[in-house]
Order: C-alpha cells, then sequence, then structure tokens
C-alpha cells in the first residue's frame, strides 16, 4: 500500500511519515501555490532523511483566498483550516496513492481533520486519509521526536521552512506592510528537521 | 519507551500493538474483574503473536456498575463506555509504563477516549495515552489487519474472545435471563487473531 505524506520539512509531518514507513511504502508530497520556492526546503530536508519525494503545484488562488480571509478575520485560524482542507482535497485529486496522511495532531487546535472531513474526503476521492499523530499527544510526540530526530530550532526568520503557511505570509507581505501581516499571522518560534538520529 | 496496550485479543488491540512496535517497548496488559477468566484467551493470543503480555485484576465493582447500568439503559453503549474509561484509569494507576495505549479507532461510536479524558488521564496519572489507530478509518484498518494478520471470523458463541464485555455479559447472565441479556446487549458477528502473517 502506498501513502502520500503532505510534507514540510517539519517534525510533525516528518514524525507522521516515520510512523507510517514500517506498514505502508511512503513518498512525501511537497505542496507549493507558485508564490515562493519555499517548498525547495521541505524537499531537501526529505532527502536528507531519506524519504521518497514528490512536488505537487496547486492553483495560486487557494493561498490567496486564504490570504484574504486572514486579513478579514484579523487572525489566521480560518484562513489556515480552509487552505489545508483544499490542499488535502488537491493532493487527494492529483496523485493515486492508495492513502493520504498529514501530521495533524491530537493536541492541534488547527488544522483539524475530524471525522467527518476525513470520512468525506475518503468517499469524494476514493483514498483513504490517515493521520498517524491523532491518537498521540504532545508529550508523546516531543519524546519520539527526541528519540527519533536531529531537530534544530529558533526563531523563525532564521529557520528555513517548507510548508505553505510561509508562502501565505508572502502573498500577503507584497499586498500589505509586512506590521499588518506581523500583527494578523504572527510567526513563532520554529523547528525543522536535519535528520534521523 | 515502554507502552501498554489493553488487550483482548481482538484485531484492534492488536493491531494497535503492532503500530507501535516499531518504536516502543510494548506489553500487552489483558484485564479481568475476576467474574470470569476468559481473559485468558487473550493472554493465548498474545503468546501467538508473540507480545509480551501481563494479566491485571481489576474491582468486579466495575464490571457490575457497567452492568446495572446497561440493563437500566436497555443498551449497552454508556456501560461500555463507563467501563473503558475505569478501566483507562485502572491501568495508568496500577502500572509503571511510560505510555498507555488502547485499539480504539476513528470511526470507533463506542467507546471513545476524546481529548479531554485523553488529557485527564494523562495529568492525573502522569503517562501518555496513545490510540495508535485513531488517525485510521475502517478501510485503513481493514487493509493493514489484512496485511499483517492472520484472523478467524465467526458467530460470537464460537469464537472465544478474551474482552471484558465478555464478563459483563457474564455478570448480567447470572441476574437475569439470557433473553434479556441478548435483547440489551446483543452480540454479533467475532473475529480474533490467529497469529500475525
Amino acid at each position: 500500500m502506498d501513502v502520500g505524506v503532505l510534507y514540510s520539512g517539519g517534525k510533525d509531518s516528518t514524525l507522521a511519515a516515520l510512523l507510517l514507513e514500517p506498514f505502508y511504502d511512503v513518498t512525501v508530497v511537497c505542496c507549493t501555490f507558485g508564490v515562493t520556492d519555499e517548498y525547495q526546503h521541505a524537499m531537501d530536508t526529505a532527502a536528507r532523511v531519506d524519504l521518497p519525494a514528490q512536488s505537487i503545484e496547486l492553483g495560486r488562488e487557494i493561498a490567496e483566498t486564504a490570504a484574504t480571509q486572514i486579513v478579514e478575520d484579523g487572525y489566521p485560524r480560518n484562513g489556515i483550516q480552509y487552505v489545508h482542507e483544499k490542499v488535502l482535497e488537491a493532493v487527494a485529486e492529483q496523485t493515486s496513492f492508495d492513502a493520504i496522511a498529514d501530521g495533524t495532531r491530537r493536541d492541534d487546535r488547527v488544522p483539524t481533520v475530524g471525522r467527518p472531513l476525513a470520512q468525506s474526503v475518503e468517499d469524494r476521492f476514493d483514498v483513504s486519509y490517515l493521520s498517524p499523530l491523532a491518537g498521540y499527544g504532545r508529550q508523546a510526540i516531543d519524546a519520539l521526536v527526541e528519540e527519533l530526530l536531529l531537530v534544530e530550532s529558533g526563531p523563525s526568520d532564521e529557520i528555513p521552512k517548507g510548508d505553505y503557511e510561509t508562502e501565505i505570509r508572502a502573498l500577503l507581505t507584497e499586498k500589505h506592510s509586512s506590521e499588518l501581516v506581523e500583527e494578523v499571522f504572527p510567526e513563532h518560534y520554529q523547528s525543522r528537521v536535519l535528520n534521523r538520529k
């Protein structure tokens, strides 16, 4: 059985891929909206941790709709949820994996993929949806990451990331002041995976 | 890191143990309320699939409270949920694993262990709670079972099971007619694990 794992090069999506690896043929899928080429950081991380990778270009309008939503709301939550759902659907539609997966965790507030959405994706695209970290809390995930991965942490402007939030932030910065972007969509302390231990 | 997996010898709890096995030192935990010795079937299955096992005797009053609830309700749902929560708490309290786990699945209606209950168990007993199947839908679980396990299925009276539902049903049968037990707590087509493939 093959699975495509939505992949940013971060701890969560890397751990999700590693939990699936003993049971599935894993390919990590690095998505871009064509705004920047930061998905290449995710491709680089995949190469370092020795996970087969492919990139997919998704419609720029997905990122634009999310960016508009985030500015209207004044906070990123709904925009992030929107973009995650659209990315899941697009990857399910554009690929032919037996299953698609992501790194959403039990304790995440956003994005979340509840049972109705999971079953809807499965029914519409004839694919299994897997969230291998959904049954793990923060403490257990931190312990697994500590055991399995070599991770670099630091302020977000010093840590290259390959997630689609970076592209949404770039879109926002094109259209608005960086002060507004920092206000509605703050960046935090970031981490990225350097290698397996 | 060691994990104790609540274990019935059925497909779900066996698959949960197998998903954890590459990452944790797994022990399966077979529970009994002292009503019958059917937990021995679970111990036997653990030996056949080569999973280290231990048994724990929990208070008979847990099964009695669940049985009373099931007769009062006329259906098993609340009683099953009650007993699962009490078993989780008792195993967390009586053992010293880094983590405890069960075979609850994304698509299960009962028992369920939502985030609030999971975090409450983790906080009260200083243990991680893992539900490795929480991120998998029915189709994906069936495919993994098909790939990994040799399973026997049949009418429930022909398939020896080691789950605590069997003991609750035995308690009910002591006190009530078997017609009433069959009415409020029907048995279905069952399956048990014979071996790994």
